[in-house]
């Protein structure tokens, strides 16, 4: 931390900033300039909150922070990538609890678990809700038969209106457990809430904290303490450092099994629903270690775009993709506009194997 | 709703459009141009999300709404404002309960209520967090000679960092409730979690959702059934008609007390904390009957600023402000760089009642 | 600037910088923490660019600037407020020129000039485009007659697309030379081209540099040596800090009559035009000596918002407003939805001296 | 256009808004619902403004459009992509006029134009500003070598601040022709005032319209009446429907080589220099006819993240990409932290025809 004094700052308000790191755990190290004198406070241990409050102590001019303030969520941390297993966990016993699958055909389902954050790229598909028994099925084998790796589907729906499709809860909780049995594609599915923790922990093999709920700190907290791994998605308006500061929020209470997810920011442009910031994907896999995907779904909010951003979001570097796919799109309950049918979904997969265009010249000999 | 058909549309698209916009429960009126046809969806009891959905149906180019969505927050429901009346329970019964102070001292403190939305503006002052009995005592007292009219600070912290001071929780909840029975002031306090609903409904006279939180509808369904008034924050990059949704959380869950509360979005300027979105007080007043207030503190996030945007926000109609207070800003453990100490606050009280300045010769007789 | 190092920086990456902030004329000041070495570019004469640029030398983590770029705009080289006249060279010689009013009623018309800055706040008014003789006068006297202090029009419109109305050029600007002199009103008219630039200032007393022209900085050198007043609007996605430092440009350029105006920025929320950054306004002033207004019109684009805003702008401490007023707004040939009607201007020109709501209880005797 | 009216309205306003609505060349059509009724305005030829304009008559709650604005721009105009040739005219007469390179070299590097918009991306590199001959002739020799088909090179720069290296102007002009005349590669540099149009284009090859100036209308109108390609770069707080627009100024003004570029918006995230928008880059090839390219030193403004950027923006269907590239980036008098070194180049050259990863169990069979 850089305390900069201001222009005319006397030698007793220099003192008593220099007297102030102290107390507040850090070395003060004072440099003066012709114009301005700067204090740094140095030390890996002190309160950084006392020496941002400084910024309103008598001759400071302002306070500036020169390292960054997550820890667990770094690189420097750990330099290698990490990986999470998603659905390890889906044994026969496992599967005989809330299940209503015979049990010889579980067997032939079980999964050694799903890795995210390896040299391949992870595939989620799904639609946005849960509506219905039929349509859940008829898109998880779609999905599943076209290449997927992973099944979504919203029990618990966050809705911008009262008087919007709110999911169908428990229920879908549990046709998203047949759709697991019948396919072997472990779930991923969104809390909302504390309180339903422990309920959607039993029925899913990963926990979403959705976009509007990244800094429900409260959640964050408790979802900390579980053994599930947890897909956090970027919040509309958060920055790359404060979404990695959310992730710090589980690591550091912890859940160690944490994948992030760009899913589009708000910006001025309304001609997508979202403004897709694939950059960030980069700049997130620069800065930590965890595996980060991204949802060109809500990114763009726009069918006709989904199949050449899903193939940018694996050039910069994604760890993996989510899709929302519904049989009908026009008569889903929710992100119809965006959300794919089963063959627009299978002609995206295929496209995510073609190559990048060459540059022009490159193949033919230079002068 | 209108469906607006790109200009290829066959016979047959359209002929599907009428259908789906029959199904949905609505009347389709079909508008055909020179160059392109419309459909518009007619009525009011129809699916409005089964229309958007349509956006993706063959030769439709795009859908638009052309009604706002809310209903009971808006003022084409009730011209009249509403009148929002906090801490009109404070009687001598309640306060017996968790209380600490004596009865007797009690009963000179009881309280009428404190009218938001009435002819005059309402002042919420105190700390960021409660951090002691005595920082918040004196900063209480403070307030009130100055002449605010209720206490706010913070027993459960929503902070970005999860190394960032957290708050003192129930401790925080105990010494609000010293320092109302001490002052008479109605409390304001933030909620996080529906897991604290009932703890912190005991202690506050009004319940705030924090930025953060303003889409966590999970909590703005818990509050929607509480007898409490909610002053409800607008998040940082919520539009005006998503904050007024939220609010239709409340309202149409059965909660009539709702005051909204400005305190600025995030946006590419980043001189101050945010940007104090003071023509959306304007703009939510003419949409809604509900009370406005505005958070200078949030809104500049600094220091100096405080007192002029404060006037600001009186004269664009805001019901209240809420001021962040504290004995000793550079000390605190939150939100320092933004907080008042008691004689700026003073100061700030004294300027609210000024006169705006005169045109340049408006005094003088015209030509 | 600080110069801060990575944590595995090595000694030899360390003294390169040390050698390459003195070849940038700075002092290097070495401040080595227990995690990380920061080095301090002490001094005033350097080439800041060439530290910026040592961001991607080896070893550097990242480069802070600590220092406001600016000089002759900022406040900390002049703590005066200064006062810009408008129109004071409105003399009958300079009248016979390109004026088509005879000499003698000019001469009773002479203007002694406007001050913008001084304590009194000054209110320009006129329509968006100058579309008509009859539109213009009519308008120009009611503005007058109101009480607006300076007439606004515009002769060379910015148009975001081709097919939109362009304005009428020279023919506008020989219209407002008569509204000027038979009102007296001082004109300001925006210039978008250099190529412009001789002409306009002919024939207006004030100059505007448009949102979108902010960063023209071909057009910002070319008025820097002219001898008129300047009205520099913000750049719809301009920091106030870039916002000064385009009055930089003017400055250092040689022309000491600026005026900046907060005119809204764009943002996520799309429910009014712009956003409009009152606290800009206040902070503009805190951060310069220059006068700052503040345009409504653009600041939400909605008609029914302008008088409270307005109030919010001279609470702020604006040193004046401009409105957009037009005979009849739904026949503008721009800007309509947000300009007033006469009748409405001056209803708002009477709401500006209205008192601000008293504070709850303010007038009674406190307990 | 739908001009939709408020419950209250009365048939007079209805009749009004009809006739208005005849007035300005449209035919009306009337919707009535149960609760409201809607006005269209049918047919093409009508004057869009007069209708926007009603949004503030009588009765009229807001006014909605349903067609894009734009014509030569849109594939509706025209769906086959444009190809736009530059350089094709860079004959041995035309070199040597200004240039200073003998006439016999010259032949040998004649070029038959670079095709933009073909199957094949095409690769602009150079720095960001040209500071002597030796930095440019070394620049241009190396991104040759490494596979680039056109050399960038500022002339004239947009600094935000006035004490910012402006740029070596004609002299830099000269050095880039002789960079041409040596690697045939040909250039494109930034234009920032109509005064310097003539110029530059007697130089290069494509004229640059830079970030800051899409909206620089007389610039936009003074290009269209040239023979040269544009590249028109989108502003960072403009949206993809006003980037287009500002094509349309050169379209319909006459020139019909236009090349849009992204390069990052301006949003609430400061983690790096902008916010990269690489699904507009999609997004503006499905409205748009013309090529789209890509800026991601810009986008990023982040050395580091330019690789896998460059290869995202080839995934989405950019048709060529633009670099920053400097001999030594730490010493560049502009863009240094988001420019590659020569070797950093040749390495992201390499890295474009690296295959994406494959989706996690694609190669092996399905159970």
């Amino acid at each position: 931390m850089i305390v900069n004094m201001s222009d005319g700052a006397t030698e007793q308000q220099i003192d008593h900033i220099i007297q102030r790191i102290r107390e507040a755990g850090f070395q003060p190290h004072v440099t003066r300039g012709t114009e301005r004198t700067i204090v740094a406070a140095v030390g890996s241990g002190g309160r950084r909150h006392e020496i941002e409050a400084l910024s309103v102590a008598p001759g400071v001019d302002n306070v500036v922070a020169i390292a960054q303030p997550f820890k667990l969520v770094s690189r420097q941390t750990r330099p290698e990538r990490s990986v999470v297993v998603v659905g390890a966990e889906m044994t026969r016993t496992d599967l005989a609890g809330p299940s209503t699958v015979a049990a010889n055909a579980v067997g032939k389902k079980r999964s050694a678990g799903i890795r995210i954050g390896g040299p391949e790229v992870v595939v989620i598909a799904g639609p946005c809700s849960v509506e219905s028994r039929e349509q859940l099925l008829e898109t998880a084998e779609g999905v599943k038969r076209a290449g997927a790796n992973m099944l979504r589907g919203g029990a618990y729906k966050p809705r911008t209106s009262p008087y919007e499709f709110q999911g169908l809860g428990i229920e879908a909780l549990k046709i998203l457990r047949e759709a697991r049995d019948l396919t072997g594609l472990p779930v991923v599915t969104e809390v909302m809430s504390t309180e339903d923790v422990d309920l959607i922990s039993e029925y899913a093999e990963m926990l979403q904290v959705g976009a509007r709920n990244m800094q429900n700190f409260a959640l964050l907290r408790r979802l900390a303490v579980i053994k599930k791994p947890i897909l956090l998605k970027r919040g509309p308006s958060a920055s790359v450092k404060e979404w990695l500061l959310a992730a710090e929020y589980l690591l550091s209470g912890g859940n160690d099994q944490v994948v992030l997810c760009e899913r589009g920011i708000k910006t001025f442009d309304t001609g997508m629903r979202n403004t897709f910031d694939l950059a960030a994907v980069a700049l997130a896999k620069e800065l930590s270690h965890w595996p980060v995907m991204a949802d060109p779904s809500h990114g763009t909010g726009k069918q006709s775009l989904i199949g050449v951003v899903s193939r940018a979001a694996l050039a910069v570097g994604a760890d993996g993709i989510i899709i929302e796919v519904h049989p009908c799109p026009e008569r889903a309950l929710s992100d119809g506009p965006q959300s794919l049918d089963l063959s627009q979904f299978e002609s995206v997969m295929r496209s995510l194997s073609a190559p990048l265009p060459a540059v022009l010249g490159a193949g033919a000999p230079r002068a």
